[in-house]
């Protein structure tokens, strides 16, 4: 299926816009009404329809039996999978409709898998990928996985979640250093008495910095909560003292999952590096130890403008 | 879109049934079975399908995708979104034809929304709502919205839960007129003191009315239990004894939802009002006193019965 | 060992006091200082020893190796058993005595079983039981029997706990007469169906009298929890919602224990009726209908009041 | 609708395959490619998409809004409902195609309900049963019903799970012969005193044969967990000792489904049986006896194989 | 302290028996009642009552402040400790004396520490130990060791209870010898797949017997219930299957303790060894295998009777 | 009852000891065997017995019915209650004698309740208070108070635990000074929003000091797990991030208990301040950050030794 250099329409097709890119093809049985908005090298299946306030990127495919109504925008590389729907009306009665339709994006990258539902109004974020089936009812985060019914985040593309290489075994003391620059996974010793299990770090020594501050998080109130932000100066230290929290991090270039469960195990986040922390149990307490006192200017909380600072932005 | 007094059929539309109303539109590659009866000002968009024993009353939206098949009765002003997946054989074989269909009824006013399945022999109630993705598997109630897969009703549509107007403090006691005709909710005097927590009500001083008869309602066997009925003379006074459980009262033009989660917490359904109880807790124990002896025949078990009784009907 | 009618000391007795009751036998090695005075038919038994500020009553038996310190009261038909201890000071230390000893009240006709401690300046009850071994830190109330260390109310004495006459089947619907005065435990109908178990009673019908209050106690904070009172003219009704309680019933002649432990069986207490509910499960929900409006005049919270008002005091 | 002897072709569909076999109908604006192989007496509904790579049996329906991809196979006598989104690639991204697409196999009998979710590479057993609306993530069983997001097994068609014939009494001693040959459930005395209950078997006895070994399985991950086979000589008799679990047995011809939930209750399976077991409880604890020591020879792993073995294939 | 061969009586002593054994020393203000009974070689020490209807063996030891009461039979080479407590009516008043007094038992080499209560009408078994401060509520068997108020079995004298010969690693598969004649500790193999854990055990391989019965025990009320027997001719094989229970073997000679928590651990137990199972969890089940049927001929109930069948009365 | 400075012995005692102190009274009754050494101004009452290998000290009390058994050391200022049992063989049996008895130790200013057991070669610490009825089987640290069967720390003399000036309200944030020099008890803020709550503390801001180093102590395994030390230079800042513990700190001179128990609480201890730990709860997690690293010259672990460096002995 070579994509000719200009836009190839099936004749039983009934595409009324003509802002159709170079190399789209355009399938049987198609409807694109006037307004609608086709970027270049695109694949719109047979028995698509597509609206009017619809504006799709480049190099995007559609597979059969999806509709794209209006107030959707689908940014360049976009996958949606057969019979893929979206909605535009959070409460619809037949004959009343909305003054103004909610804006839903599609964000480069992206992937949303067969039969997947998508509620009005949401964000899918760069390079997220959306289970085939799955309902989505709130927006989903750069990179993210999710699945079910409603949708929930079960991972991050590209982490290698629970690959070996940091795995340390219970017992022994060593740093595992991960692909993610700068990022150390700790073992610290844990000694076992009749007094109960104690486990000790030194400042400066086994952490590699002095703490100006520490703050601990806990009743978190569902396995859904979720924080993602990067420091430009700042260094971390995590260690989840009960329960177990996954942490995700992310140079810009490479991401890699932890999963803290014990409280022998220390995670170091230098500066200029992504953290997300989510799946925390319901009894978790995540402790954090930090290099710098709390100053708001060091949070970089826009994935894209860690991205640029990270000279990683594509 | 202005729709014209006749109906209008797309050209690329395989329409085989004269039964068409007027000021309805028929779309791009639909098709309609010789024996369809179709309303008044109807939507009938893109792709879809409408088999023979088929009745769609007036002012119905049908989005892009859906199938209508035969056992089908949608009645007026019903929406029913983008793919939409009606069914109308419980245990489906390839060649194997149930004698008769079971008839599936969307009535008047309910909404199904984008990709929800609906299975065969139900009935969607007034004014229900159907959510995105929805697997419905058993009859939805009027009024009741429900969600997930499978479908479980999650509120009431127009009854502002959780609104602050009657969310009374702890240890205040006040009684907070709801806006449903004559309901209160009580709030009573708690003691706590070394012998554990006591509360107390005085019939005919705080409690509005002299008690026939008490009822207790417990081991209720799952989250999904629920009652509907209204009594023409009867009053009510509800009291959540143990655990929790949510309760709408809806007098036909107005409804409300109340959430009883504490023993001084008491809720007084008059005469004539539409009571429901649902979201049971697991160790709900839920006590009820009536200001009449048991007679069958105070009961209204039909919401339809009880919507023209109170004048409501529409 | 029949006692001769003047009191007879065994030779290798110290007997300092005079005040020794026609009757009374005092055996070997025993110690009395001066100022302590003992009723008549008493037996000390060998090796007691008892102090100056010590009254002791009529027909009381005080068995071996048990010393009664300054400040004991010990009334008539009291039994003490072999190696009781009392003490007088809750925080002793060598050499720093309290300007002023409590008084510990051994109360008519109660009994302590041998080797039990009785901690400073409290009362044991009418006709208690202290159990063997049990080390005594609160009070013990009229005919209670307490056992353990720390001890605890296990029962009541004379009450035929679990006797088989009330013990109703389940599923039965019928009132049991108690022998105590005018107590009924009815059963109620329990209805099963798919919403869960339902209960219901009817006042002026199958709860035998018309409620003007209801109150619930809750939230227990521990096993050890008891109330204790009779009403001169109220009626009350008691239901274990949740959980379960333990009721005993006392027309000042007869007593008898009762377990509330299902949402269906109710337990009447008419006037001049002492009740007593002890043994609160962690979840228990007791309500009670009162037959008139709160009026504190109306409570009997003595023990001994009652036993004169119900002309039962002996 | 009978199908004529030659393949009907709506007008309106764009045909591309000339290997469609006699008497299947094909309806309206279905698409089919050119290298696609469609069977005998099929139903090829309206907006229907078919890709080359796809291989179509006899006897086949597929409703309509369904696309058959590249690698799908199809067998005779399948069901698939509207809108069944079938899907190629586990992880998507536009303009992105593996080299070779999975096969994902439907088998013989099996049927698909209307808007379920097939992920990449499954097979779908003979006579399985995919709920409306489920997203099957992995391989079904043959007769397996499945339903959910994700999908799970819930029961095994024809099998009359919770039929009365074999639910016994508690407290009955006796042996309930099943209509799978040979299959019986025993229910043993439990004798109960104040050292707890007590249950007893004796073999050669009540249970009928000399074991030569037992077995015990614990600690079952999840609920999800199933075995499957049948034996060519050895006997097996299974006790669920702790929890519960559900038992299929299978002789080739009658299927029947226990539910093992209780110490005294035990299920013989005789040789040529298809035993299944799931539906484990979380702290289930399966106790087997066996006729024979250990021999992997002795095991039959796969059904079909079972079926030409037990006389049942077809 | 060597005592003379006759008996020596200190001059402060009340000593009104003469049957007082050779060798037997009396020290500072006893008091022996005419009718006392008392061995050779024993030590009454100061302070001692003893009253008429109690019978007293040889080389017994009675520390000070002791007092027996009518109805005590005190056997050979028992030590009672200091301020030990008996009592001889459960629920004593004031001269209200029982028509007979219960006789309580102290069996040959029983040991009672200081201040233990015993309570009426109880037998202490041989050679058993009371702890120091312990309330014995019920009677104890032989070589029981008791502790706290009320009084628990904690263990068997002589048991080496958890002594490291027996502790078979986890994983292991091995059998050990323990010092009690042919009893056996068999370690299973464990299996971990992804059904969860599986143990076997082969008849007449690994167990070393053919059996012809099994029989399971559980729901045990409480952690204190407990079985005693020995068989002639059956053996028996015991797995605790779920939760943990305790095994005392015994030949006669030699007694060991084994805690059985695993179902991949084995005990057996040959005939002529007293078995003992005690301190069962809350849900524990133990799954045993006989080699023979029930035959209550077989069962060996009476510890001293089996001690006389072992060749090991003493 | 003034003291002659001269030993007073009552005639009817056997006293064959000649080192009684000045002052001493020694009551009906007692016995003293020759070896015994008793103190000055000491009060030994009727019934006692006391054995040769015995030291008391200066101005102890021993009341009525105590026996104090060869090896038995009771310092001075100490008091023993009426029927206190003291035992010197682990495991007695008659006529077996240990070559030489294991040395209990009563510390100074000690107070044993009445009727209390003292286990044998246990030491009672300094100003120790057993409760009455008490059976102590662990030795018991200075201060502390211990009561039950088996006897458990319930607290320490003087701290005034739980006493209000230092119960800061949830919610506030300030720094509250100890009675004990130096101490303080420090809230910090506890941050709500929707990723669960948050508290944080500055090093060298809201913490006193930098931290070298932190620790955690986590599964405690029992209720009686128990901590005391001192430092010479180590600073310690205290937080119990899951469950709860007690601490209490004493300079030598003053002594507080506090209750740790949520995670913004936390408790600064300078050097030369006695922590104990005690009361951990079963989910108990106790962060602690130390100003130096781990020094093991640093620690003071005898409680004597911290009085004599703290210039508090006496």
């Amino acid at each position: 299926m070579n994509p000719p250099t200009s836009p190839r329409i099936h004749p039983s097709a009934d595409v009324q816009s003509t802002a159709i890119g170079a190399g789209t093809n355009i399938w049987q049985y198609v409807v694109v009404l006037p307004q609608a908005k086709i970027g270049q090298d695109c694949n719109i299946c047979a028995q698509v329809f597509i609206e009017n306030d619809v504006v799709v990127g480049d190099r995007v495919t559609i597979k059969n039996g999806v509709q794209l109504w209006d107030g959707l925008r689908v940014e360049d590389d976009v996958f949606i999978g057969p019979n893929v729907t979206f909605t535009n009306d959070k409460f619809p009665r037949s004959k009343a409709h909305p003054e103004k339709f909610p804006v839903t994006t599609i964000s480069k990258g992206a992937s949303i898998g067969g039969s997947a539902v998508i509620l009005p109004g949401l964000t899918i974020g760069r390079h997220a990928m959306v289970g085939a089936g799955a309902v989505v009812t709130r927006s989903v985060p750069a990179n993210a996985i999710v699945v079910g019914n409603p949708a929930r985040i079960v991972g991050y593309v590209d982490t290698h979640a629970g690959a070996e290489p940091l795995a340390p075994a219970k017992g022994s003391t060593e740093i595992l250093e991960s692909k993610v620059k700068g990022v150390q996974l700790h073992t610290f010793p844990r000694v076992i008495d009749i007094r109960g299990s104690l486990t000790v770090g030194e400042f400066g020594r086994t952490v590699p910095f002095d703490p100006k501050r520490y703050f601990m998080v806990f009743a978190v109130p569902s396995i859904e909560t979720r924080g993602e932000h990067a420091h430009h100066e700042c260094h971390q230290f995590l260690i989840c003292v009960r329960g177990n929290v996954s942490v995700v991090a992310d140079d810009g270039h490479s991401r890699e999952e932890f999963l803290l469960d014990r409280p022998d195990l220390g995670l170091y986040l230098p500066p200029m590096v992504w953290g997300i922390q989510y799946k925390y149990s319901a009894d978790a307490v995540l402790l954090v130890f930090a290099s710098h006192y709390y100053d708001s200017a060091d949070y970089i909380r826009d994935y894209n403008d860690f991205l640029a600072l990270a000279g990683a932005a594509k």
